[in-house]
């Protein structure tokens, strides 16, 4: 049944009964928008203005311009950098609001949240700077949280992002300030994108995605200090071992599906489960509170809690279709307003809370991190008071799940790596590295996308690197697809993963305590977190004096959709990391676009776009560009 | 011949010669265009995702939905809040500039520039509350770049940010903060508005219509900052007498064109050319140096400069059809690349200026403020060059231009009026209002489409208004259409003003020295300048203690077609104005959004969108708007 469009097994028994149902599916939705335009799909649309739209006929029969005389060059460079800002927009909206409860948390308090990690926060004063000597932990938080809400308001071009300029290497800092691609400030940056795309506006597209580029790492400035701030709100993440798919939900407990992405409210949401656990049991659901997560919330509180994971982002409105959801509470990004819908046909309470995240037909909560306690008790009560409702006849929940060892942010890396060699940690990564041991370094990320198998390219790929030697690091919907499918237990090693790989994560997975191999795919943690494994590899290029795009690492996102995930993908470009797109960017309509991405990028950056739809050759692609880094750094 | 595409008289003369020459009008590439794309011109195009592209079936028979489920209030919803958005980056990146510039001036000077109105410095000063007794110029100036530079910095959401608050009648400000539309800081609203419309966030339509009118809220406060700073620094409009439309070129001189928005570049490169006069006489330029204007730099240096205005938007790679033109220097904004392709089948140097904004094909000389007077020297010279290859068979310069008195700043209708009454000056035109001598205001504002007669709506509009006796006020390419089509001389306000505003406009033009009327177009600048009328619109408010909304004051873009058109419009409707819009709003495949937009708007804001593609249909729709507000006045 799923062959055609998952590979989770979970689906095999939700899809037939949506149909049953006649509950559409995204893959309905997906069938129902068939054929999907072509003009579009190469990227040669124009919508910016209202004289158009416009559209480049790529038969060359028809407009070779638009109106106003921009070419299909232009054209595509200026939808692909806009959607850079668009990803660049929602992780630093993402940032800004950690950094201002940090703000607001250091000078007067907030009673729902705390400094969880006293030593993240110093070791990040440390890296920006921060005066700790003789200070309070409030002083210190908030000068970190200063610092980083600076890098949305500096006004002066020649200054770098203080969380770009010293969590990267700088030589790297010094190619990309060269480049005119350093990012002064997160915000203005994204206007210039918005303001050089207007129509009449920039009209040479390299320039046009050179400013792009420079969006994109104003996304990755963004995302590492919404990483960072989190950890030291709420702890940073070590390993710890849970359960991934559907299966998680429990027939006897009020299920409370977490969503979206930002740990602001779904850590209070946990805090509050744990404490109106009896008044669930009185409700009659004997198992308490069960409390799972969707997406990348999912991987947050996944990461830090323990909290299993129910599914990733393609299977979000199917799970509610398990009857067993008591409610699906949502902030922000990837939440699909089919949840809506899909909620309506159960008696799932979709709660929204973030004032500029509505969707129309749900119960609306605004949250705020002042009223944290009060909001999280309110929908902790109303998933209670759903659970009443929810009918025992309908509940169908897939008995599909998987352990998955997960929690591997850059210091449990590195204090796994302790347990080796507590002098050198990365010294045995490195040693291993340059022996060969591991080939090489991969970082999965990105979403579903119904133009592929759902999970199936992430899975596909990882073992033929696995099978290479390639160490894997995946984050966000990538690391979901890899817990749902069995691909984070110490078997999964065993199963998949090279002789030499293996020998190395059961060295360490040892020597950290955990009788057996490291998983075969380490996660990272959500898609703002991608920023962790861009710190591993930033403190790998600093121990061996090179610069990032020197060390065999490569990036993969086998399923990517949204603005985000194109955003990631352009600064793990411009970081130095050759990246394979598994779905085909909208830009082949643009022939120098697209050599600027896939050819001209590796002479600037060292890194490139590897677009590559086919799962096995995708692979042999990463492994190559492992291979020939590998042989220019003489390894 | 020009029936179809212009009114325009020299437009007669020089689309004939281009299609003897083969040279492509955008009238031709919009011909080749044909048919346009419907899913696109309904809004119910989504590509904010690489799942997509997705449409809604507006017959209802295919797809009701996105792939996320994304509903086409949903789809048409986004796709307009991020034009919103690049319309206030526009016109806020413009504004920075204009504000680092002055900042940078006032810090460590600049050679080019100065402060040349210090009155309205002392007078911007008290607005914003920086103070100025005891202080130096350099120091006020200082502080007054500070203090706007902050309304990109402000991370307060509670505070607004000062040009909007200090601007605006406090009784606006405040229902705008009620309504949770007021911008705290333009940079940051962008931001969120492309974070909120990213996949999987904000999907309440009436939620993201308002976060976009929030983002129309800080176009406007980048326009008003941009505009007041400029004249701080290059001198506040005075009425002057000038010429318009492409008679204007002289066949005996080196002719520059300068073209773009912001005064920065355009007015270093006018006192250059002052200066280089002689080197292009001894080139053979009997005439000297002529520089003229085109779009809104043509404004911008028409109203300071009385230099003469070429033409506006739709025509400019047109106007090089004239053989005459030896250079186009252009910075930013409304550009159409397709002046590269038609400058190369001429002599015509075309300059791009600008890091940001370049046109593959081109020659750029990257413009700096610190290097100003070099950089417009080179410009200046390499136009003399260009003339000595001027090919003289080639010229042919249409004998068609219009005297145009312009330069109606606010101050200088201010002081127009205080030649009447020196102590009120305000009082003539109220009691005029009051009266029904003047039965109310209209702002015509925007740009030139291609989908409707060049200039046309914006003559037939006007007409009918006149006649009705309402006063009119232009800026941008339409003020550019009033100009080169005869709107602005003395002349024309006998021939189509109604009786009693022909009085009060020949009573306020005899008092101030005009020996006759107002012309009866008064152009108060460029497409930023609309932040003018507003500050009219604001005097009058508050000398009558009522609300912006109160007043019987309508705007009207018949020809609208860029971002910052639909940012403008937005706002205006926001602080309670009726805007015509003359070009269909591609928004119409969401009857919700249509109806947010055109009926509930006016209960929330006042002002409401006035869709009208007719043009006298929409002066009367535009006439019974006064009215209605005149009634509710009760005047």
């Amino acid at each position: 049944m799923t062959q055609n469009f998952s590979i989770d097994k979970s689906m095999d028994i939700l899809v037939p009964l949506a149909k049953k149902e006649c509950i559409e599916t995204p893959w309905d939705r997906y069938e129902k928008m068939q054929p999907q335009c072509g003009f579009g799909e190469l990227g040669v649309c124009c919508r910016i203005c209202w004289k158009g739209p416009c559209r480049i006929d790529p038969f060359g029969k028809g407009a070779d311009r638009g109106i106003c005389g921009a070419t299909a060059e232009v054209i595509v460079a200026r939808n692909l950098i806009r959607m850079q800002a668009a990803g660049a927009a929602s992780h630093s909206e993402h940032g800004r609001h950690i950094a201002l409860a940090m703000e607001h948390l250091s000078k007067h308090g907030l009673e729902a949240y705390s400094i969880k990690d006293e030593t993240k926060l110093m070791a990040v004063a440390s890296t920006l700077g921060v005066e700790t000597e003789g200070r309070s932990t409030q002083e210190i938080a908030h000068d970190v949280a200063q610092t980083s809400l600076n890098d949305y308001m500096n006004q002066d071009n020649s200054k770098g992002c203080s969380w770009f300029t010293k969590t990267l290497p700088a030589k790297r800092v010094q190619k990309l300030k060269e480049l005119g691609v350093m990012p002064h400030n997160i915000d203005a940056t994204i206007s210039n994108i918005m303001a050089r795309s207007h129509v009449g506006c920039d009209s040479d597209h390299v320039n046009l995605l050179l400013g792009g580029i420079r969006g994109a790492l104003a996304d990755y400035t963004g995302m590492v200090l919404a990483t960072e701030l989190s950890d030291i709100m709420f702890g940073t993440p070590q390993p710890v071992i849970t359960k991934a798919n559907l299966g998680v939900l429990k027939e006897n407990a009020v299920n409370i599906a977490l969503h979206g992405h930002n740990p602001l409210l779904s850590e209070v949401v946990c805090d509050m489960a744990i404490k109106l656990n009896e008044e669930a049991i009185a409700a009659g659901a004997t198992e308490g509170i069960n409390v799972v997560g969707v997406c990348c919330t999912g991987n947050e509180v996944m990461l830090r809690r323990g909290i299993p994971l129910a599914t990733n982002y393609l299977s979000q409105d199917i799970a509610i279709m398990t009857g067993a959801i008591d409610s699906m509470v949502v902030d922000v990004q990837c939440i699909m307003p089919s949840i809506a819908s899909v909620g309506a046909c159960f008696h799932t309470e979709i709660i929204t809370t973030m004032p500029d995240n509505k969707i129309t037909g749900t119960r609306h909560i605004e949250f705020s991190e002042e009223e944290a306690l009060e909001k999280a008790t309110e929908i902790v009560r109303l998933s209670i008071e759903a659970y009443k409702r929810r009918d025992p006849e309908r509940v169908n929940i897939p008995q599909v799940k998987e352990t998955a060892i997960v929690g591997f942010s850059k210091e449990a890396i590195v204090s796994a790596l302790a347990a080796v060699n507590p002098e050198e940690p990365l010294k045995p990564l490195i040693d291993a590295i340059v022996s060969g041991d591991i080939k090489g370094v991969a970082l999965f990320a990105g979403c579903n996308n119904v133009r592929v198998k759902q999970d199936n390219a992430y899975m596909t790929v990882v073992k033929e690197l696995l099978a290479q030697n390639v160490l894997v690091l995946a984050t966000g919907c990538g690391a979901g697809a890899f817990a749902k499918n069995g691909m984070m237990t110490q078997e999964a090693s065993k199963e998949f993963c090279g002789e030499s790989l293996l020998k190395i994560l059961t060295l360490v997975g040892e020597a950290a305590g955990l009788e057996g191999p490291l998983p075969p795919v380490l996660h990272m943690g959500s898609c703002v977190d991608n920023s962790r494994a861009a710190l591993v590899a930033s403190a790998l290029a600093e121990a061996l004096d090179v610069d990032l795009s020197d060390l065999p690492i490569v990036a993969s996102a086998p399923e990517l959709m949204s603005e985000k995930a194109v955003a990631i993908g352009s600064w793990a470009v411009a970081l130095g990391f050759p990246t394979h797109v598994g779905v085909m960017p909208q830009i082949t309509g643009a022939p120098g676009v697209v050599k600027v991405l896939t050819e001209d990028a590796k002479e600037l950056f060292g890194g490139y776009f590897i677009p590559e739809e086919a799962p096995v050759e995708a692979a042999n692609k990463l492994y190559q560009a492992i291979l020939e880094k590998r042989q220019r750094l003489g390894i």
